[in-house]
């Protein structure tokens, strides 16, 4: 265990136990409702991480890239859902991590997808199993779970046709309990809804998926869902605290800065974090407390009352009072260390090759990679 | 050279004619005004690319990272200046890359950064040059040409000051050409003059170094200034389009992206490139014209009338027309590929490993790698 003075900086940090934590709550919660958990890779990107949310779940995991399957594959993860509506230029790639031993299960919307799905069995012989996404709050893809299109689609998918998935992404904007329980019911009436049609014109649609880290935690009533996608809930963030998912203290990832200059005139420290590091997601802008690109802690993480980032340069961070008045700075001069906490994990970890592991305030020494990028191959 | 289909999305890619046509007109601007360009690797982080910029340059760099000084003296560029004020912790890594041949300069803008450049020369023997960072527009760093900070922090680095550097980064809010010209004007004499008072105070501060890339373009008296620094230049953005300093048809690097589907009620393509792809700068919101997550086109690079990428999620990307409304999508079938120009070419370049070189619209077949991290070791 050595001191967080040894890391050079910006570094991305992990607590540990918070993510332990983090993980065991969610897992609890769908415990109780009966449903699995398929942790979703695009947050952690990163082994160690998925291997830990797997302990105690089925096995299954989802990605938003084939770059994150081919690394789950590596990793020894074969049940893979690739919940990207899939582009018929992908489906070489996917058939070849088929053939490296993946269950590859890739979702779509639209006819022309599910029709490149047959053509490949026509051409190969060989199937690839696919979940029809549902559109079940008009937030980005999918059909309706009433349309035409559901059925049309699943006659072409035929013996590929595996079940439908749904995402509430508009659960990012429940800001009362309230709200988010009933998207989270609104996302499974969608997909159980459409599942049943799918059963009831000859399919057998065993799947019925949904996911959103937001209705993961709210969900009260999961009857007819066949497992639950989250990948924010294991680090957690300040848009998910400002949502009341969970608290400031059990986000799990921040970035050690350096104070490296004063602008005393307007109560600014400038560090060596900037936008390279924290990302420019700005996806507190529009909750009721925006925190800038940040909310700014001590070494020990304990937040500094009413200190954020303010504003965010390539390679400059500036942490400024809320209220943008001047302060006395000399409690933290130039070299002084801090962590901020992030708006968003995914873009945050994103911006870095891997998490420096921490238990309370010490490094454990151990370090885990993350794979970024997009392709099955490297290029 | 081979078809654009052949690659995977999301890629990046640069297009080799309008970068060596962006190089050109800043060079040759420059040399109008005598004075030598000292690329900044900051936006390119690859070392064809810089090697390029230098073809015609006395040699030196800028960089934003110690990772990318690492990078360029692995590749054989020793002459580099760090434009970010040095943190205390740093000086080892410093002087680790110079005892490697390195000719590496510091910048700063506090006594206490000061006082540990003296520390490091006392313990060591050695020196760290360094430049003092002067605040020409009050937009981040730096101390004030007329200060006595100046004076002081002067005084302790001794032997190791070199001269004095500004970034006039306010220059991104100048709109009219003359608004461009005036800050140009601001940003030498804040510069010019430092040096003068060091020089009456008898320090040598041989280096008077300016630098973003509207100043750039814009400056028509030089006199006194002994270098610029510019990085987004290369590549060009829409940021830089929106202000006037290239056209929309300079912009050298794009995101090829696949249609993944359709919502024809709401006007939306999808795309398989979201903010993972094109980052989440929305550096154009705030000008006259605001094109969303980037500017859509065809493969061959021509602007699709109208049409932007107005939403973003991870690997999602949402095209529609900029007034909001209904057409016909059906031109653009699932599977369609189109290229997406950025705001900011810093950030959507930082979300790849590299770079898929092109000449009009087939690809060279040649891959520029980057060098993304931070720190001068990999961790």
């Amino acid at each position: 265990m050595t001191d967080l003075d040894a890391l050079p900086t910006p570094s991305l940090l992990l607590d540990r136990d918070r993510f332990v934590e983090n993980h065991a709550r969610l897992a609890t919660h769908l415990r109780h409702l009966g449903v699995p958990l398929r942790p979703h890779v695009k947050t952690a990107k990163s082994l160690p991480v998925i291997r830990y949310a797997l302990r105690d779940q089925p096995g299954g995991v989802t990605v938003s890239t084939l770059r994150e399957a081919a690394a789950c594959l590596d990793g020894g993860i074969r049940d893979i859902l690739y919940a990207v509506g899939i582009a018929p230029q992908k489906l070489a790639d996917v058939a070849a991590l088929q053939a490296r031993g993946a269950d590859l299960t890739v979702i779509l919307d639209s006819v022309e997808a599910a029709q490149a799905i047959r053509a490949h069995r026509a051409a190969t012989g060989r199937g690839i199993p696919a979940l029809i996404e549902i559109d079940s709050d008009g937030h980005r893809a999918g059909v309706a779970p009433e349309s035409a299109a559901l059925l049309e689609i699943a006659a072409i998918l035929g013996e590929d046709l595996r079940g439908v998935m749904t995402h509430a992404g508009e659960s990012y904007h429940c800001v009362t309990a309230e709200a988010k329980r009933a998207m989270a019911a609104q996302e499974r009436d969608a997909v159980v809804s459409a599942a049943m049609r799918l059963r009831l014109a000859g399919h057998a649609a065993p799947v019925v998926s949904v996911g959103s880290t937001p209705t993961a935690h709210f969900a009260d009533d999961l009857v007819g869902v066949t497992e639950v996608r989250a990948g924010v809930y294991m680090f957690q963030d300040l848009v998910m605290a400002g949502l009341g998912v969970c608290a400031v203290d059990d986000i799990a990832i921040s970035v050690l800065v350096t104070v490296i200059g004063h602008q005393a005139a307007k109560g600014w420290l400038i560090t060596d974090g900037g936008w390279m590091a924290l990302s420019r997601d700005r996806g507190t802008a529009a909750q009721a407390v925006d925190q800038g690109y940040g909310l700014v802690c001590d070494v020990a993480g304990r937040p500094i009352a009413d200190l954020v980032m303010s504003g965010a340069n390539q390679e400059h961070g500036i942490l400024s009072r809320r209220d943008g008045a001047a302060w006395d700075l000399s409690a933290y001069p130039v070299g002084t260390r801090l962590r901020i906490l992030p708006n968003h994990a995914c873009a945050t970890a994103a911006q870095f090759a891997g998490y420096h592991l921490m238990v309370g305030t010490r490094l454990t020494g151990e370090y885990w990679e993350r794979f970024n990028g997009f392709g099955a191959r490297e290029r």
